[in-house]
């Protein structure tokens, strides 16, 4: 499945050329230019008039050619190249990109500490180079540094953005709705009734989206909701842990959980296993993500599998027509998610027991 | 530790500019330029002649500037990126090349099938972009490939190579054989006396180094060799099952296993599960990596820690400095192993039970 968001308010048709923003504001190729490219030698009112014939005439930067003997260059910047979920992204950006005769820069930049609040610093290297488009992974751009790559004309697309980004900005995500009703399905198929979730970050987008499609897969079974069932932690295992524990210290303790990352899933598994608790015999666990190690947990852990690397191939796409002067579509593309059923889940030890007729 | 291997017979001087080697060769500077670009239109007389001044003054190919504006760029060719070892490697790589002021061109062109015997095929690519540098990790390059990087002055370093290089080619790795040594005196120091190993494929260096360390430390502590507890596997998890299912057929089954990567290990654990063997109460196990994944097994896997950031990153700085026009002063650099012990190993059983006296 591939859901679309609404519409960008342009055509798909390519953009101008520099040389027509240069007509447009008055000025010469070299002067439209030096705005284009950061140059701080250009007069406040040139820049301005520029600015203006850019934002006015759609422009988007395209890419320099060297003879046609080197390839071009797009850049992948990930929050970070130790977390397991890059080097699926990095294998979906890096195969399209070679099938596009494209050659991928990756870097790091966003574990290197926030640049300045002219949101400058690591993003005037792309500018400098030149970059072609650049493909963001888990990032969280502040306003500043959305407003300087428009102000450059670099066209970007979001991977699994952290925040929502402001209007106009193209992302690729999951679908986390689905995927939240796709786990707590499974769970309610297998006679749970007392199921919580342990999302993400509040104000998080997509644990907000993975929470809806738990309550709604609750409210389509006609299963009572309980807000004391719905826990909020960060991304790592240990908030995921204290919130695990915090659930089984209810008065009516739930069968099932539904745990937002698979990471917080390593961190509820623990917890379960500091109190004897055995899963999925005393507690079934779903996690989200599908990465390589959630087949190592013992039981392997069932999971809403996220297609990372078709995600970032998507992204990558999507920037590739970008780049050629057209507008996406729509501004969001969301692939679908799917149930990766191993053994953390079963029905719970009640029901097994005394098996309820169907 | 850092271990260095025989030192090369050039020089630490940086090497002659192209102008010196079109003297030599006497022909012009577009000539010679030519010939190490990998142009075709050079006849095969001028070609030698250029080949043979090229070899004898030790010519490296210098980064092209671009005015300071560009930064340099080196090449990151991979295996593979989905292999979990992938994101540790790139993330010491990139970090070493962000130091440097260089940008990380990332490739898995080794996944795509093999080049032509002629050694060109992607290789062509980084010619034509004049490529810096090359970092190559877990790459299995053919005799071709080798001289087709040498002939174009591409300086490269290997990263953990699958064979072992020819001489002169510049490899960083682990140190493989005191990593054999750490794991297996872990095991002895635990009162295990039959110790066994499930290796990696027959030929590979690493393998070989692994299992003397592993015999040395037999050796040291006065404990019989036995031939038929050393077993090769190749690197996925099915063949070390099952050469764990033939150790346990044995009539005197070991009670410990030093087994040669992380996911070997995994393919290991499953095959004590299917015997409802536990781990370590039945059998202690050993890996070799320190992936991310070891602890997400249960018990979590005591294993090795191959040093794979600082691999890449030891990698990208001797790549540097043959960039920079020097001969690095040993072809061989090996980073040292250390022991993480976490819950796969334990005193074997007969003997946790009647403990020796020590």
């Amino acid at each position: 499945m591939v859901r679309a968001g609404s519409a960008g308010s342009a055509g798909v048709t390519a953009g101008p050329t520099l040389a027509v923003v240069a007509r447009e504001a008055g000025v010469s190729v070299p002067t439209a230019s030096k705005v284009v490219n950061g140059r701080e030698d250009v007069a406040p009112e040139t820049r301005r008039r520029v600015t203006e014939a850019l934002d006015r005439l759609g422009y988007i930067r395209r890419p320099r050619f060297d003879g046609g003997r080197a390839p071009r260059m797009v850049d992948l910047v990930v929050h970070s190249l130790e977390t397991s979920g890059a080097g699926s992204v990095l294998h979906g950006a890096e195969e399209a990109a070679h099938d596009a005769g494209l050659e991928l820069v990756v870097s790091a930049a966003l574990t290197r500490g926030r640049p300045e609040a002219s949101g400058r610093g690591w993003l005037d290297k792309l500018v400098l180079r030149g970059s072609s488009g650049v493909l963001f992974h888990l990032a969280e751009l502040s306003d500043p540094q959305y407003a300087w790559l428009r102000q450059h004309r670099i066209p970007f697309v979001m991977i699994d953005p952290v925040l929502a980004p402001p209007p106009g900005v193209v992302s690729v995500g999951a679908a986390n709705w689905q995927g939240g009703v796709t786990a707590t399905e499974h769970l309610l198929a297998l006679g749970h009734e007392r199921v919580a979730v342990v999302a993400g970050h509040r104000h998080s987008p997509s644990a907000d989206a993975r929470i809806a499609g738990y309550r709604s897969a609750l409210t389509a079974a006609g299963v009572r909701h309980r807000p004391e069932y719905v826990r909020h932690a960060g991304a790592g295992e240990g908030a995921a842990g204290r919130r695990m524990r915090e659930l089984l210290e209810l008065p009516e303790p739930p069968t099932a959980v539904f745990v937002g990352s698979d990471r917080m899933a390593l961190g509820v598994h623990e917890a379960l296993a500091e109190r004897k608790l055995r899963v999925p015999d005393d507690m079934s666990v779903v996690g989200f993500g599908d990465l390589p190690e959630a087949r190592w947990l013992t039981p392997a852990l069932t999971t809403v599998r996220q297609p990372l690397s078709e995600m970032a191939a998507t992204a990558l796409r999507l920037l590739l027509r970008m780049m050629d002067g057209h507008r996406p579509e729509s501004t969001r593309t969301e692939l679908s998610t799917r149930l990766v059923a191993r053994a953390s889940t079963a029905p719970p030890r009640d029901v097994s027991r005394t098996p309820r007729e169907v």
